[in-house]
This record gives structure tokens, C-alpha cells and sequence, in this order.
């Protein structure tokens, strides 16, 4: 790859989705939209909401990617543990954010806001806050650690909202070269295309559509000529091989 | 939770996840089945196709969980590394494993068999396979770690083929209370309800259906009359707060 490789991972915090009654959303959401800004997803994890095990997945995330984002556990319940977990990852005390308090107090009727909801204003020390235009009570950022929503509508939007944020590399550029043609049939030569475009990640998978097999060769990269001339090497091999390549994958 | 409590890890393996391109369905289906089997999913990984690190994770989850579910990259492509990676993990050889070549030759005409197909037939030394009814190549276990294909047909149905092999505890089992009532407006008593049983997970998932905001309430445990209880207590409680529980989630 051309130019500095800028790194993510993602921590999705909730034993909600880990006892599979929620499917993740969140996590092909960030994958794509860091892609676009030239930032590599490189990990994920999911874990529950355990305290040791949020701290220690912040923790090691923290150290190893250049940007971290957690979804979900800062809701107003007892089970929203994430913003204790992030402050004792950073050894720096829960405080009630006054800004946060501030926009809590203003969108909720005085009736209405109590020390459940105001659980929400609460950071760890030194948080700047990240917007949330859907329902008010903020995500925020700890150096590099980013912390959001867990729902997913919530999510984007505070996504969104701290992008301006994110300092990326060179954009990843994707090239799908799909065909009814077997990934056994393919696959020697494709390792051999590999070989010979090292700066490009050539991955293969397989479909099943309308009672035939067939597979995506995936192409990404940052240079758009060389994945332009990795793809037409490609296409001519499927032909090669006996099959068509098709314009996009089918539905 | 009554008697012992076994735990599993998921490590789903491929860019393709990471990068956005693939949405995975192999973790709640993981997580719904293995809660069924009394088999508690502590923690998901996913990582790249990048040797070191799985190598590492398989390592790590295998240390610290009853069992670990792979899914992804025992296919026949360059970027199908998993069992190199487990057999280093494992520090054996890697090896061609009879039974999978003699399973893998009878599936394919003779002159649809390749070095890349029979690829599929390695497994760490020691391994034993899992039966793959879909399309052959068969997944494997190594000591406490089930290797599974990637594609979600396939993976549910070698998960059929090894579940006999797991031993769980007690059925995870759940009464699901939603209603249309904020999470912020039952928050405190709901606390208070899960320290008054420490035996149940109670968990809090907002919705929003038909312009309305509503709170999905999730208690989780192993013992039926404990929940019911619990259960019958937390509907009181939404009366009180002036909302009727519903029978089921709003579709």
C-alpha cells in the first residue's frame, strides 16, 4: 500500500448481542465508512458487559490501533457500564460532564430528567464530547478512544458527527470481479496474481445464486491503476477458465 | 446461576467482515445455539486473514474458554489460512488428513480435483473432522477448538454435525417484558430489581416502532420459577409506571 497504513478496531460492548437475541449492525457500518476515509479496520470484539473485560479489551485495543470505537452500554440502565469501564481503562475518575448535564436538562421536561437519564452525562475525565442529533445524550472521545451509541441509527449519526475527527491514509479502492465459476477452479491461479500484486489484497468468495456456485474475487487497494490493470488480469483469467465475468454480483 | 457455568469464544476470520464488505450471521446464530446447549458465549473475535494474529487469538480464546468456534478461511484460496494458523497455534504439523482427502477425491470427478481443492484436505496433526453435509470439505476439532466454515449454510450445518460432541450446563433460558415505556423512566427500579436477583441477567434494549419509543426487558437465567418471578415482578412494576407490558416485541 502507498503512504502510512492508519489503523481501527472496533469493541462492541453488550451481552445482548454475544446471546445472538440482537444482530450486530454497527460493525459493517464502521468497517465501510473507515475504508472511505483510508482507516483500516483491523479487529473487532465483542464481549459482554463485564467490567474486567471491557477495561482490558480498551485497554489493549487502546495500545495496538491508532483509533478505537466502542458501540452501546451508555444508555440510562444498570447494565450501561461502558463509561465506568472507559475511565478506569484511562486511571481517571467518572465525572458528571457539565456540557452533557447541560443538553440532558434542555431536552428532557423537568419532570422527566432524573438520576437514571443524568447517568448519561457522565464521562471520564477529560472527555470531549462527540453530538448525537437523535437523542440528545452525547458520546464522547477519550484520546483515541471513541465511545458510541450501540443503537445503530445512534450510531451513524454520531459517527457522522466526529469523522471531521479522523485523520486517514490513502481512501481503500474495491474492484469485484464476480462469476459463476468455483473457487477450487480458480484458486491456483489467483494465488499467483496475488504473488505478482503483493500491494493489492485479492480476496475470493464464494455464492450460491439460482441453483449455481460461484464466487466475488474482491480486489482492494489504494491505487486506482494498478487495481484497474490487477482486474483486467482477472477478468481475462475467468475467461481463461471457461466463464464470464459478470458486471456486478448478482442479487 | 445454578451448577457450572461453561463458556465459548467465537473467532470469525476474514477481511471481508472487517472491511464492511460481508455482513456476518454466524455470531448470533453461534450465540442462540450454544445458549441452547446451557454453553455461555463470553466473547467474539474478528480478525484479518493475517497469520500473527490469528495464531494469537486462537491461542488466547482456547486459554481462557470451555470452547472456541472458528468460522472462515478453510476454503481453497490464497487467503483460506486458518488451519495453517491453528496447526501453529497448536504447534504441530500440518498435515493432509486421509479420511478429508478420501471424502474430498469421491466428491469431485476426477478431473475437478487439484492441489488447490485438496488444500481443504489439511488439518493440524491430531485433528478430528466435523462433517460437512453441504459441500464436503470438512471442518475439524482440535482439543477444544471446533474449526467451521465461514459460509453460514455450511457452518449451521457442521454445527449440527459437532453439537452432540459439547457439553453444556443448565439451558440459558428468557422471558422477554417490552413495552412502551422509556428506558430512563424504569431505570432505578429496574436496578434495583436485578440486585434483588443476582441469579438473573436483566438486560435493557430500547426500540422505536410506529413513531413510538419503547424498552425491550430480557431476564436471563437457568432456573424457569426464578424467572417467572422475576418476570411477573418487573410487568408490576411497568403497571406502576403506567404502561401495560406487552405479549411480544412489536414486529
Amino acid at each position: 500500500m502507498s503512504g502510512e497504513i492508519v489503523t481501527a478496531a472496533a469493541l462492541v460492548i453488550g451481552n445482548e448481542i454475544l446471546s445472538g437475541r440482537t444482530q450486530d449492525a454497527n460493525l459493517a457500518y464502521l468497517g465501510q465508512q473507515l475504508g472511505l476515509l483510508g482507516i483500516r479496520l483491523r479487529e473487532a470484539r465483542v464481549v459482554a458487559d463485564v467490567e474486567a473485560d471491557i477495561v482490558a479489551a480498551v485497554n489493549e485495543l487502546r495500545a495496538r490501533y491508532d483509533y478505537v470505537f466502542t458501540t452501546g452500554g451508555i444508555g440510562p440502565t444498570h447494565d450501561d457500564i461502558t463509561s465506568d469501564c472507559v475511565a478506569k481503562a484511562f486511571g481517571v475518575p467518572l465525572i458528571r460532564h457539565p456540557e452533557a448535564e447541560r443538553r440532558l436538562r434542555a431536552h428532557y421536561e423537568p419532570d422527566k430528567i432524573n438520576e437514571a437519564r443524568l447517568r448519561m452525562a457522565n464521562t471520564p475525565e477529560g472527555a470531549a464530547l462527540i453530538d448525537n442529533p437523535v437523542s440528545v445524550a452525547p458520546g464522547y472521545r477519550m484520546e483515541n478512544v471513541f465511545v458510541l451509541a450501540g443503537v445503530p441509527a445512534i450510531m451513524r449519526a454520531m459517527f457522522d458527527s466526529l469523522k471531521g475527527q479522523l485523520t486517514g491514509g490513502a481512501p481503500v479502492l474495491a474492484v469485484t470481479v464476480p462469476a459463476y465459476l468455483a473457487e477450487g477452479t480458480i484458486a491456483k491461479d489467483l494465488g499467483a496474481l496475488q504473488d505478482r500484486y503483493a500491494d493489492i489484497e485479492i480476496g475470493s468468495y464464494p455464492f450460491f445464486r439460482l441453483g449455481r456456485f460461484g464466487t466475488s474475487l474482491v480486489l482492494r487497494g489504494t491505487n486506482q491503476a494498478r487495481l484497474d490493470r490487477a482486474a483486467e488480469e482477472l477478468r481475462q483469467l475467468v475467461r481463461t477458465l471457461g466463464a464470464e465475468p459478470l458486471d456486478r454480483e448478482p442479487d
